[in-house]
């Protein structure tokens, strides 16, 4: 509290980010990243970057790069949207696409940064409840909104809502903009990016921090209608007329290009998390269905704070949220077999 | 326009940048860049950057680059701000700092953000005219006010104020924040940020884009008290966790750390700088004393405009502002001496 503060500072309570820890001899499975390195290709296109240009503006409209999205997508380059992370693409929709006069829609059980967001830009929202399978029902998003926002798959549920209910949810909500968040979606469900052309209000956003491996490069993008999109670069060219970075712009390119390098790596988190669950199911736990690299369990006889903390004491972290309705569930990142088989290890431990 | 927008979105005039030309063999003397490369240290610790390591997130607090930036200025970390350039600092600190009920001062003639930022979070402002000389008078600064913001050295005129004089505004204003933004203190300006454990109101913005040769890459700071460097925190937390990717982190860190690159290459900046005002003079433009790596002159026989796009017809980029009082004036950024010496050779052509 500071009384230079402006107003609003003073109600802000700021998203906390999952541990980043400085300890290397950790294994991470609390931010969901990737455990393969990025493309071989984006990484020689980023190394390339070093260079005298530096000393140059990047290209404030990375058009390059929402060429690159926009024939990985099959949409044109004025349907994409670019910015640093996901994050900052879902801070300018908030701004600019979701603060109406009626509230914002979001699940109770979701990504937590939205209600940060709805704090910082004084946008009114209502949480709806997931069913009890922590599931999204369409029918529940009918009240009247200024807008509706979910991740698909959820966070940090991982379940996948298919695009059938999306498209009840924008049929349904034809006056507000629907934004899918798919920071997850390549880990094995359908993307809604293939409803863009058919729906003017639907906006969907990704990431190249997860399925791409470059969480430490800070790239992610929205695609959607020309006219949702051109809110977002107003928006952006009043607040940062360059969000990306040389490196960011060249190594994205690098990545959405790489195709099959990104089928295999996907595939790969697939396999394993399939692998996990079952192993995980042998032990006990209850395990969501998940789309995403992550797992969403419970043990019936295992505290989910006090499991996790027991994880930390064997050097393995994982995520577990103190909030109503999922405190006694974790929520751990698929990694490599290797980090797989170290993980049930520990957990066999700890339940002997 | 689009029904979808939201209300605030309809009302921006958003910032346009200057040009960057994907043409390559044009001199580029329009947007203030350095004409040396970044330091080969910081150019190395990029490179080293692009590897695996990237599938993780930053820190995302950036705990390295504080400490550096800290180390340069003989603060403390909790008192360093850092963002995805000064760009994106500014508008946190516009959200955060300067939105108050009474109304934000800044120059008539400054950096034309100022009114794009006030826009897009609905802050009240007023400009105030710089004196006949193109200069800040602290004097005018006396009126009731929610904050001030200037330039030092100002742009587009490069005309410094002393610390003298910022001091009777910030002693003049002790309930208001005063942010002196230094995007080319280097140039021959001395830094306010000698006066932040003085003046609890005080911030000082600066950026590695210009004297530090990083445009490229954007990373810019803030130094001030905790109190404000706290309120900026929350803002940004609110925003997007993980600002600055992990080549901005290292490569800033390097920058900061390689001194003797830093010192060198703004010395042959203002070596140029001097020279080519001498030469500007001889040719009969009128040349405001600049502290920046820029100079704001004006040919009492030429229009303004008319001269830039002649010199664009000879590949030469300067910046040219339709704005009162100073549409007759160009904004040339001081390049290598070579550059220098064809950019007199055109005006000698045309003047001739």
């Amino acid at each position: 509290m500071n009384r230079f503060w402006s107003p609003i500072v003073q109600t802000l309570t700021p998203y906390v980010p999952g541990e980043q820890p400085k300890q290397t001899d950790l294994i991470k499975l609390n931010t969901n990243e990737n455990p393969y390195p990025p493309s071989p290709r984006a990484l020689q296109a980023m190394a390339a970057e070093a260079a005298e240009s530096l000393r140059l503006y990047p290209d404030p409209n990375a058009d390059r790069l929402k060429q690159a999205i926009a024939d990985f997508h099959g949409v044109t380059p004025a349907q994409v949207f670019v910015g640093n992370g996901s994050d900052e693409v879902l801070a300018h929709t908030f701004l600019g696409l979701l603060k109406h006069d009626l509230p914002l829609l979001f699940p109770d059980i979701s990504y937590s940064f939205y209600p940060v967001y709805s704090g910082l830009y004084e946008i009114d929202f209502v949480q709806v409840p997931l069913t009890e399978a922590f599931e999204i029902d369409p029918q529940d998003y009918q009240m009247a909104n200024g807008g509706i926002i979910f991740p698909n798959p959820n966070a940090p549920t991982g379940r996948l809502l298919p695009l059938a209910a999306i498209e009840t949810i924008l049929q349904n909500n034809p006056d507000s903009v629907v934004v899918v968040d798919e920071a997850y979606i390549d880990f094995g469900g359908e993307s809604a990016v293939a409803l863009v052309d058919r729906y003017a209000n639907l906006l969907v956003i990704q990431t190249l921090s997860k399925s791409r491996s470059l969480a430490g490069l800070r790239v992610g993008f929205a695609v959607g209608d020309e006219g949702l999109i051109e809110a977002l670069e107003r928006i952006k060219n009043s607040f940062n007329s360059y969000p990306l970075d040389r490196f960011a712009i060249s190594g994205a390119v690098a990545a959405m290009e790489d195709r099959a390098y990104f089928s295999d790596t996907c595939q790969r988190v697939i396999s394993t998390r399939e692998q996990l669950a079952e192993r995980l199911g042998e032990l006990g736990f209850q395990v969501l269905p998940s789309a995403a690299n992550f797992l969403f369990v419970r043990h019936p006889e295992q505290d989910g704070a006090e499991l996790a903390a027991r994880l930390r004491e064997q050097s393995i972290i994982v995520r577990h949220f103190r909030q109503p309705r999922i405190d006694q569930f974790l929520r751990i990142t698929v990694g490599t077999d290797e980090q797989s088989r170290l993980l049930l290890e520990a957990l066999r431990q700890i339940l002997a």
